[in-house]
């Protein structure tokens, strides 16, 4: 059995957005499956030095343009979200909260908070609206609600966090297919001809 | 007559690189010609606040094997420099002063230091590097470095970077087409089809 790609994002990243649309389509083409893995990138910009794209002098402008027109040209329904970007702390808690009762019913989650966040420009910052998103899915809110203060819960998705960072993972979405690390949903193509060839 | 595609790139730049590869190939199908900009990433990154690619905690080593991997998904030739980044003062200077005198051997110049440093990995910093593969062009040596030393010339290139900064230039390589801008090697499957349908 091959292994798994793990597709590395943050629930505020466009490109993983995008990405998150095709990934798992990609991935059964080649028999493989996808373990979602979301990711803080504000926690991991302090390691890196980083920013979020908006603020950046000159390539702060030129990347809203990029998500518009690249969701376009990957047929990916977008509006770009008034507020943005936002955190994603609860989102990716209420992810890892999930994932350990029901895996493909946290993968659903992901999908409609991006959704949410990303077509129906829900601000996902807030507990209210992550509820409410999972409220879509019969997620329960009181136990929701609950889990989003766990102790245990937030420990779990720190983990995963400095997991990722520990494994090189510095940007949205992030990819590894056997080893190869890719960034950036215009590597999508770069990670279909290497399931295909195994390498160049 | 379209308007000629505007080509900013760094003779440092692995991407800028690729993309040369590229462009004119690619603009011919649509009928464009292309106008190639030198640019120095060193003046830009002052006024954006980044830096070179392999500086970078976890990107820089990523960013290197993605070099690599993109040259060879696009099929470029392409050996990763010893000495990486390099000054590309001297060489933007070179293409600037002879592109007043000759457009098309200017270009041919910037293909030939291109392919000296990221597939013959000669240094192209100095000064006798550049002399020696403009020299492969029949280029007088003794001309071109009377050129480099020339407060004309400096300015001259000095003008040409501040304009780009000016238009948003942010990165290399940095494509506009009919208004719209592009950064990255990884952007050219959009120009294609920006060129072929007049935008989305």
């Amino acid at each position: 059995m091959p292994e798994p790609i793990d597709f590395y994002f943050d629930f505020s990243s466009p490109y993983g957005y995008i990405a998150s649309c095709k990934i798992d389509g990609l991935a059964a083409k080649h028999g493989r499956k996808v373990n979602w893995r979301p990711v803080l990138l504000g926690v991991v910009f302090k390691t890196t030095g980083s920013a979020p794209l908006p603020t950046l002098p000159l390539k702060g402008p030129y990347s809203v343009r990029d998500f518009v027109r690249t969701a376009k040209f990957m047929g990916v329904e977008f509006r770009q979200p008034p507020v943005f970007p936002v955190s994603s702390v609860a989102a990716a808690r209420a992810f890892y909260w999930l994932e350990e009762r029901e895996e493909a019913r946290a993968k659903e989650l992901a999908r409609e908070l991006y959704r949410a966040y990303f077509v129906q420009n829900i601000d996902i910052s807030g507990v209210d609206e992550v509820v409410n998103v999972a409220g879509r899915l019969g997620v329960s809110a009181e136990e929701l609600r609950a889990a989003l203060n766990d102790p245990a819960v937030k420990a779990r998705t720190r983990a995963e966090v400095d997991g990722a960072l520990a494994r090189g993972v510095f940007g949205s979405p992030y990819m590894v297919v056997d080893g190869e690390p890719f960034w950036g949903c215009d590597r999508l193509d770069q990670v279909d001809r290497w399931l295909a060839t195994g390498g160049w």
